[in-house]
Order: structure tokens, then sequence, then C-alpha cells
């Protein structure tokens, strides 16, 4: 047995919690499934992140496709730069990520050295290849993301998303209009991310194809404010700056101290750490990290990391809240030709000159007869472009030219009350698969008789409630088979046990974390009473089996507090 | 304005339920994503859904991953099988499915046409494309499944899975040990399927990335029940046979007149048409129809599909319900090497002759030393060949030879009680886009004053309850935000609206299908009562504040009927 990690994944497996995909058929590297407890666990981690982020601060909750077209991952960057440099073993052909290795063999940190010095440091330092100690070599550029086509033939290159957060930034105007034209407009969206990591080696810590929570905080960077800050400003939390200062103190002086730059980045960080710690993880081992400058994504520009303490992995990284700017509309938008702006409204209305077109009818209705109307609303909206003699009008499905004799041109003074802006954007971006196993890390505990369980908190559990006859035979049996399904009548995931000893099933149910277990015993079937069991004090309470199902049901469902 | 499809695609657009994906760019057909009003009601779909399966049913809810290497895809026949005919305009290169061509152009039902057929009708018939009038030909057999690669140089072939089944059949024996070796076990699996669609021209009724609920109940087919079968015994729905019988019955008729072939099958069928209704499907709009032989998926025995009839595309598969016998764990048994087998007990005890390999400890011992455990445990496992003058033991990560003089080998009589079989699988598989067009379609209402809405069954509402200040100013708004708050904390999905008149808020959310509107008035200032708008009725009742949250949360959750 080897270190905290291993026991956990090796109840992980035997319990259905999650473990390493494809294993019949010999695995791969960087796939992992949950099982029945793990995809209950990870469901139940969803539905309080929608409980925060859908219910209480109303995001707009979307679901976007997993495959994304070449276009819009050539316009966020990602074709160009969500890379890693790879390195190849000359003897036995291993494959590694250059970075790890100088890392490992050099002891280098090296975030901070730049991508050309990698591929030197390669060449130079005759670095040996860690499974067989061969001459590592070639050194290349990889693109991570996983490639395919959609249809036959002349098909659409396209990828498996690197991040759910593109498929909110090209729907921006649809949402825009959805959220009637307000900001802040926080939209969310959960599912699968996907990376072709070069040689995965840390378990369920690095995944290929994983769960993450994200959303896009849309705001006028003149107006960075919160109508919630308030909540969240007291939140103590520790830090470290991007000069690698320690602190403890609460975001909302993070936030007047200069140190968190932004309103809506210091409150997405205070609601970070409420969650995290609702959910499970040890307040104790929690951090909030800044990006230094030579970290910052390419789309950044200001960034923290919630990082958890495990015991093989250190610091983790589980959740990044970044500032984006307006780096992902504008490229969009340039990109696909498709203005994608906010509107704010003037302190005082401005007064501007514009140049109006008016058709005259007489001529341009012969002209154009049926597209009459088109080039009408075109003239109106400013779709064309003057030449000198001639209008060129943007029709969209084509272009036309009209003679200026056809039209007259005024200028008007007009008021306006609104200007047209591009939106920042704040991110929280969750990594569900690393939080969950934060979870199982830190709700591990060893009791004083020493067996080992997940001390989940109730709404979190995957089972809440198991239900035992003391003794397998009748009428114990009916008498439980009638009280498990008052649970599932109440939409309460509950487990009939009937096998074996009342010890061993207690013990099977606290292992998986299962906060109350209910027995059905001789008394029960004089007064209509059953004990329930806590799985933390392991005391027992007798109650009538209506109170038992209520009482269950309201220990284990989420409140905020 | 079309039909009824086109009129609520509008609507699902501008309010954001469902809508062509990537439209900035241009659009992919076949690629659709769901806006903050659609990705509510499908997750509220999913909820009921797992109401059904994992709450009640106890079915083991799975998550496996979407990329699936080549081989398993190889084994469950996907890769040879998984295909449709490509059909290609010779002058203007547009594609299309070769047996969708001929059902409209010749009007012949192609379903039971065999492949070669369909190939020799595109060359003979001279059909022409329905888009340029050329000449059509090329017809060739593609394979549906999108084609990725996992890791660089030495990659791994993979496909993103055309459904979730095959990641459940491959974890089987991790599964039925959790289960604690019980059948039958049903497991489930929500999810993304993945289908490379020719030229997909119907909207979200084709969809090339899809979500899908997927159940997969291994039982031993000499034990063919289900303990809720009574439950849905006396369901009745209409049926068409295999043999074009059209008829209405309850399902235990059904069953026992030997119409539908199974009991699972039957029990799967009931238990369908109850979830489809409570769901919000028209019961006069569904139907169950059997497949004909020629229909048959490679892997199935028997199937019915659950259909509902919508306005443009006629009666639409939404559920198939298949008996695969035990075709995918004896393919994956044989592809990948490891027995996927459940065990039953015997009705009586059988004696059988058993070899028993004794290792001479003398002679092993010096001969394996650290390896002796291991070679023990093989011969005792009957891991081993006799070649005749020696064995060939097989220590999973080698194969090692022992003299025979290093054994004794006995003949042991032994008794058995249980013996091993190949279970076999009921599988309900459920296509969740589909459904959630035939709830928008079914729900579809035009009331008395010509206003259409969704008249949403309360649990699948996306909002529950908006909440209006009578007037846009204090101290309405404040006590209007106070009891939006309330609704919140309790985990309600609330929506706040203090814009436009009333009667327009009404408006707004009976269209998107809210249930119930609270508003503070004047009234409220004095005695802390609001009032509460039915959808349906459009009447009124005052009640405390109090009161209407609880009133809220009791009407919109889902109970079992």
């Amino acid at each position: 047995m080897g270190d905290i990690y291993d026991e956990i994944m090796a109840i992980a497996k035997r319990r259905g919690i999650v473990y390493p995909s494809f294993d019949i058929y010999g695995g791969i590297s960087g796939f992992y499934s949950y099982g029945p407890i793990g995809a209950l666990l990870k469901d139940n981690i969803i539905d309080v992140w929608k409980k925060f982020y859908v219910v209480r601060e109303g995001c707009l909750l979307i679901d976007t496709p997993n495959i994304v077209p070449y276009k819009i991952l050539k316009a966020s960057g990602h074709v160009d730069r969500f890379t890693d440099i790879l390195v190849e073993c000359k003897s036995c052909g291993s494959k590694y990520r250059a970075d790890k290795v100088i890392e490992e063999q050099l002891s280098i940190d090296t975030s901070s050295i730049p991508r050309e010095k990698i591929f030197k440091i390669i060449e130079e330092m005759e670095l040996k290849c860690p499974s067989c100690g061969g001459k590592l070599g070639n050194p290349r550029e990889v693109n991570l993301m996983f490639k395919t086509e959609i249809g036959f033939g002349d098909v659409v290159k396209a990828f498996l998303r690197p991040e759910t957060a593109q498929g909110i930034f090209v729907e921006f105007n649809i949402l825009y209009n959805v959220a009637k034209k307000k900001l802040p407009m926080g939209v969310a969206q959960i599912g699968r991310g996907f990376r072709n990591e070069i040689s995965p080696r840390q378990g369920i810590i690095r995944l290929r194809e994983f769960n993450m929570a994200e959303v896009e905080v849309f705001f006028d960077p003149k107006r960075d404010d919160h109508p919630l800050f308030n909540d969240v400003k007291d939140e103590e939390i520790k830090v470290i700056t991007k000069d690698d200062k320690e602190l403890q103190d609460t975001v909302g002086n993070l936030y007047s101290k200069g140190i968190i730059k932004g309103k809506l980045l210091a409150y997405y960080i205070g609601l970070t750490k409420k969650l995290l710690v609702a959910l499970g993880i040890d307040e104790k081992k929690l951090r909030f990290r800044q990006h230094k400058l030579y970290e910052l994504a390419h789309y950044a520009t200001d960034c923290w990391d919630a990082e958890i303490y495990l015991e093989r992995f250190g610091w983790t990284e589980v959740v990044g809240i970044a500032n984006r700017s307006s780096y992902d509309l504008t490229t969009h938008s340039k990109e696909s030709g498709v203005e994608l702006v906010a509107y704010r409204n003037l302190e005082k209305p401005k007064k501007v000159v514009e140049k109006v077109v008016i058709p005259k009818y007489n001529i341009l209705g012969p002209m154009f007869k049926d597209k009459l109307k088109a080039v009408e609303r075109a003239l109106k909206e400013g779709k064309y472009t003057d030449t000198g003699d001639k209008l060129v009008v943007d029709l969209e499905t084509e272009k036309i030219e009209i003679p200026k004799s056809a039209v007259d041109i005024k200028k008007k003074e007009k008021t306006i009350m609104v200007e047209k802006f591009v939106p920042w954007v704040v991110e929280p971006s969750y990594g569900i698969d690393r939080i969950l196993y934060g979870i199982l890390e830190h709700s591990y505990t060893r009791d004083d008789r020493g067996y080992v369980y997940f001390r989940f908190r109730p709404y979190i559990a995957p089972i809440k409630v198991g239900v035992f006859p003391i003794v397998n035979k009748e009428p114990f049996t009916s008498v439980a088979r009638d009280v498990y399904m008052r649970f599932v009548r109440e939409g309460i995931v509950a487990y009939y046990d009937a096998s074996d000893s009342i010890g061993k099933r207690y013990a099977r149910m606290d292992e998986i974390g299962t906060p109350y277990c209910v027995t059905i015993d001789g008394q029960t079937l004089e007064d209509n009473t059953v004990t329930v069991r806590d799985r933390d004090t392991r005391k027992q309470i007798r109650m009538g089996i209506e109170k038992a199902v209520e009482f269950v049901k309201e220990k284990t469902t989420f409140k905020f507090s």
C-alpha cells in the first residue's frame, strides 16, 4: 500500500467511485470512469454548484456541442497556442512533456522559461529518458486538441473543445438578447473538456477527458461591481500574491488594498471559497494564488488559482478565476464578421451628426423591384460604402451598386443616449474531477476503531440512507422494504441491505460516506419506530417512521448558510 | 411562418430554449445548443428520468468517457456495421443518404431492402440530385462514427461513442462486484452520443451530437422477471406489432399473449410509457412499434420503439427498448480475453470431477523463489495448460513452464452450487433531444386570447416562479427582492422581473411555461400576503409569503403518482 492517494483509489475502485476506464482492454492513461457511487457524488457536487451559480447568482445555464469547428478555435487562439513541447526517447520511443522532464532532472521551475529556451535546454543538457535512460531528442511543439472531421469528402475540420467557454462566447448575441440586454450577465456551462495530454501520469489529477463547470461573466469594464458583493466581502482567504507574498485577509480588504485587481474578480474569489468549503474542501488546505505575468494564458489580464493541498500532488489548481478582458468577443467579432457588443447608457446625452440616406423611390423602385425593401433597410442601417459617385450597398446575400442620383443624402443632428462597447469577462472555471478527488482526500477519516470512511457533507453523500431489517426475515424485511420505498418516493437515494450482520452493513455504508442508516427491529413492529444511526457519532436515535423520513430529508438537503 | 415546428423553433431561438450552434460562423447542420431555458428544461427531464431509473429502480448510474478506443468499437460491431450509404451528385457535389433519396424519389420503403440492392437501385434508376437535378452517383458505404486519435506518434485510434452502452458493457465485472453479484442489475448512463450523419436536414430531430439516457439491465435469461412488474402491468398502450397489427391493450396482457416477448421487455415498455407521460408527452400521440426482423440492429433479438407523433415528422422514435441478448458481453469477452460472466445458484447441487494440481514446494520453491505465490495461485485457479509432460502456467505478466514432476495431480469429486453464464441484456435507450422537442410540441398551447405558451408540467418547467413588484419602485422592489431570495434559498429557480406592465410580465413567463407568478402589491405592505397566479387558469390566489413559497415548492416538486 502506498500513500493516501493509493489508499483512496483502491477504495474508489472497489466501491465503484472512480477508476481507470477500458480496463479489460488494457486501459489508456488519462481516462477515468465514474462508477455508481462516484457518478452520484459528481452529480451532487454539480447540483450544489448550480445552486450557487444558477439558482442564486441567476447565471444563464447553457449547453453547447463538444465538437467545435476549426474556425472558432483558430479565432480563439487555441489552434496556435494550446500546445506543449513533446520530447521523445531515441532508444525506447517513450514520450514526455519537455518542461516536466527539465523540472524533474534539473530541478528548475520551467513556468517562467520561454518556449524557445525549453528547446535549447533539451538539446544542450543531454537529458536522459526517465524510463530506459536513453538519450532524449526531437523536441517539437504539439497541439493538445483532439482532432476530428464533420461530414464526408469536403469535410469540416473540427476539434473536441478544450474548454466550454468558447461555446459561450460565440453565442453572446443570442444570450444578451435573452437577458434583455442587461449586464453583468453570467453564463454558465457544465460539461466535458478534452486535452490530448502527451503522457499523463498523475491519475485522476490529469485527465485527457475531464469535467468542467465554467462561468463567463460579461460586464461593463466601467461598472466593475456585483450586487451581492457584501455577501462575500468578509470571507477570509489565504493568498499568495504574484510577487510571492503570503497573506491572510478578507476578500473585501484584498480588493480595497488593490491586491485583487477588480471587484468582480474579488467577488468570484470569495464565492469560490464559500462553494469549495460547502462542498467539503478543507478550508485549511485551500489558498488562492495569483498568476505571475509570464504564467498568464494568452487571453488573460489577471488570474487567480484556487489551489487545494493534496498529499501526493502538493498544492493543486482546482479553480481558475481569470479576467479575460474583451479578448474573446473581440477576436470572434473580427473572425466571424458579426459584431459582438453591448450597449451602455451615457451619463449625459451626446449629440452626433449623422449622414442619412433617403431613397428616391421613383428611381429605386423600378431598379430593384422585390429587392427594394432590402435596399431600403440596408441604407437605413448604414450598410453601404460611399465610393464618391456610387453607393455600394451590402444586402448580406449580395452587394449592389446604386447611383448617387437615386438618393438624397442629408446630414442630421441626433442625440444619442447609449454607446456600444465590447464587454469584458471574468471567468471562474472549475475542474470538477480534481474537486471531487479533493473532497475524497479531505473527507477521508480514520475513526477510533481504525475504520476508514469518507466524512462527506450529507448533501454531497452519494447514498443518503441505508435501510436495514434487523434480521433478514419476515416480517422485518417487508416493513424495511416499505420504509425503503418511502424514501424513494421522496426522491431520496436509499440503499436496502439485508445481508451479513448489522455491523457489517453499517461499515459498508460508512465507507462510502452514507450519513444515516435506518434499522427496522422488534420494536418497530410494536410502535412503528425505527433507529436512525449517525455516521460520525455512531449514535442511534429512535423515532417514528414518518419522522425518520423527514429527518433524513431535512438533513441531506443543501441549504445556503 | 411555416408549420408548428417552425413556430416552436422561432420561439425556442428567441427565448433561449434551443437553436442551431455556431450561428455567427455560418452554422453546421446537425449541431444545436440549449440556451438558458432549454438547458434547465433538459436538466429537469433528466432529473425525472433519474428519479425513475436511479432512485426508484435502483439502477447503478455511471459516467464513462466519450472517447472510446478503436478496439472496443471493433468488438461491438460498430466499426463494421455502423454505416450508411452515401451518394453524391456528379454535378454539384451535394451528398445524400442513398436510402432517403430512394424513398423520396421512388416512394419505396427502403427499410426492408438489403444494402447491395440499394447500390443497384442508385446505379440503375438514374436518380437525380434533389438540389440541382444533376445525376447521382458514386454510392459508397461510410462509417458514421467521428474519428480521433489519442497521443502522438504511435497514436491510439479512437472514436466518439455512437452510444453510451459500450462504456457500460466493458465495465461489467467492476459493476457486478459493486452490486454484490446480484441480478437483475440495471446500469444507467446519461450523456452525449455522436453520429456523423451524412447530411442531416431534420433540425433537432437528427443531430450529429445528441443527448441520450440508456439503461442496460443485465439479467439471467432463465429468470426473466422484475420485482416491480405489478406496478406497470395495467398500463394501457397502443402498439403496432411486427406484422403491422394495431392493438390497444395493457402491458400485462401483451406479455401474457406472447406479443411482447419477455417479461423484462414488457416491464420496461410499461415504465417508458409512465415516464414519457410524466414528462409531458401526450398519451394519445404515443405508440410502441415492434421492429420487423430485417429492421433489428445487429445486436438485437427483439426491439420496440416508443414513437411519438410530431406534426412535421410523423411518428418519430424517441426510445428504443431492445433485447440485446448476450451479444455484447460475449463479444467483449472474446476480444479482450477477460471473462464477463455472472453466476447463478443451481436448483440442485451438482457433482463434478475436478483435476487438482498440488505444488511440491521442495521443488517449486527453489525454482521460482518470489514468484512462488503467483505460481501457486495460478495453479489453484486453473490457469494453466497441460501439454503432456509440462504445465504452461499463465501468471498474467508472463507464461512459465513447470515440469510435471514438480506437482501432484489428483482428481477430486466436488459438489458445485453455482454455475456461470453470460447475462442477457434488456436496454431502454432514450433520445433526450427528441423527447424534449416532443414535450415542446405536445405542450404547445394557444389560449382563448390567442397567446401561445408551453403548458409544461410544473416539475419540468425551466423557471418555477416569476416574482414581480406591482410597480417598479420602493418599497415594492425591496420586498419583491426579498421574496425572490426566499425562493432562491429554497433552491427554487425564480425570475425577478420589474420591467414593463404586469400583463407583459405574465405573458413573458407564460410563454416559457412558468407555472406560477407571485406579485407583491399594496396589500403585501399591510398584511404580508402576495398573489399567486396560475399559468393555466390565470386565476390569482392571495396567501401569506411563507405559504406562497411552500405552495410553489410543493406544486413544482416531482412526486411518483
